[in-house]
């Protein structure tokens, strides 16, 4: 079955790693986020594709769910000597992934062809997707101005009140994120912040239209588990732009895009308003992962409905 | 006393430490070698300007006498992980230092501004002053035909016999190296390779003849003792370009280019010769550097004489 995951952030890629712990029984492409791209210390950091990458590899700092385990900061002291803004701290193993990938951006490859070799070189077997080659930057517009997405989540800690998210650059998805998307047998908007890890990559041309024509096949996780996000500030974030910060809240959103919606146990009791306001099929699992197992059953339950 | 000291490699950057340790008596710039500048994952690295920064800065691997002690190699393994080149091995902190180097390069800044800022940083007072800032690259031409300085120096590890030393590039002194040679009360070329090391600089246009009209207020201190270089390949490369590898092999480089000629105590036999043939004054002094007190004896030892 060829399962096609968008993802972003800590939640979308624990799925995404329940999908490849089911190889080859499932043959698995992820459709990465890279609106939280920067550039740190001149090189290109993609946090969210890292993120996959670390743990599909196997390499992850599994407490924290990026960066690489076991990591040292020796080139951060470094640059702290040097007089660098050192606010996004960089491990050294992964300062290396980072250096590689500007080499080859640089030397004019695809982010796509240079996540590609990442990923053989790191052994892994899924593909994972850029969703764009381009630039595609999520601004956030908060309360104390326009922000580039690291400047709001890093160093001012998801602190000022968000507004509104819009995208920097002109971007075009890729062929092959969008392929991804058509061929898939089943499509799964991973429980990740539907504002900053999904949202970049479905504003970009033709994403949501490709969803969208995949509906039936399609499903969302729902991040928010009792009005909370597991991680990260999605909740903070649908709430200050005037959204609720529910599982319905998020199944508003993708309303239109896919028939089928995932909620958490906790969130049983919601099943019928969405049903009801939104016409869509909700499905009630237990979708905190904790461990593999957890992300393999939850995986398993996805590809069992469809 | 303003002191310009011509160095690279291990040999002349103990004595310039020498010198910055004789501060604030002596007002002391080093004109660097930039021939072994090399381009590794895509950074720029210069090892001698590093291993100068280093020294003075108070950082340096005291046993190797280049990279930063306490090192680690984080960077290294995932490098090695992702299919890099690793032969040209750098540690995290390190790798740091290029980064920062790479990312003020490419924005537009000199390298000579870039090591200034590094300097300054480092809170050393000495002016680091790379030869040139334009691409001036030691190629070595061997019998297992030419090649990049550090593909012969560490990939091939000095084996092949260098059979000629060229430059790549149409560089430039920079101003401020061409001033610190003019403007010094003493010139010291360093007890460095005199083919590797020193050549680079006194090949660019203008810079033998400025170190030629201080010659009398200029020295040149042997690398080789008892017919051998302490590190380096400087005694084989002598011989593979048909030189004699004694103090006097040195000192015919450097006729007509400095009046006094340092040589060790353990080549004190030779100071007839070399003052016969070429009419060099000749100082016998203890110049193995094994502490940072010999260091600052030889240093104090040269501005003594001058």
């Amino acid at each position: 079955m060829r399962v096609t995951v968008l993802a972003g952030g800590t939640g979308g890629t624990k799925l995404a790693h329940g999908f490849a712990l089911l190889e080859p029984a499932v043959d698995l492409a992820i459709v990465a986020n890279v609106g939280d791209d920067a550039e740190v210390h001149g090189l290109v950091v993609c946090p969210d594709i890292d993120a996959l990458l670390y743990t599909l590899g196997g390499l992850v700092d599994a407490e924290r769910g990026w960066g690489i385990g076991g990591d040292t900061l020796s080139a951060h002291a470094q640059f702290e000597r040097l007089g660098e803004p050192t606010w996004f701290t960089l491990g050294d193993a992964d300062l290396a992934t980072h250096v590689h990938r500007t080499r080859r951006l640089r030397h004019g490859d695809r982010l796509t062809e240079v996540v590609g070799g990442m990923a053989d070189a790191l052994g892994i077997h899924a593909r994972v997707l850029p969703a764009t080659d381009d630039r595609h930057r999520t601004i956030v517009e908060t309360d104390e101005g326009a922000l580039a997405f690291q400047d709001y989540f890093v160093r001012r800690r998801q602190e000022p009140e968000v507004r509104r998210v819009r995208f920097d650059g002109n971007a075009r998805p890729s062929a092959e994120a969008l392929d991804a998307i058509s061929a898939a047998d089943l499509v799964v908007i991973g429980p990740s912040n539907p504002i900053v890890s999904i949202g970049p990559i479905l504003e970009l041309p033709d994403v949501r239209a490709a969803v969208q024509a995949a509906r039936a096949r399609a499903v969302a996780v729902s991040p928010i588990i009792g009005g909370k996000a597991l991680k990260g500030p999605a909740d903070r974030m649908l709430t200050g732009l005037g959204l609720e910060s529910t599982a319905l809240g998020v199944a508003r959103l993708y309303a239109g895009l896919v028939d089928r919606f995932v909620i958490d146990e906790a969130d049983a009791a919601l099943a019928p308003a969405i049903e009801g306001e939104l016409g869509m099929a909700v499905e009630v699992l237990p979708t905190v992962m904790r461990s593999d197992d957890d992300r393999r059953r939850l995986a398993g339950a996805l590809v069992e409905l469809a």
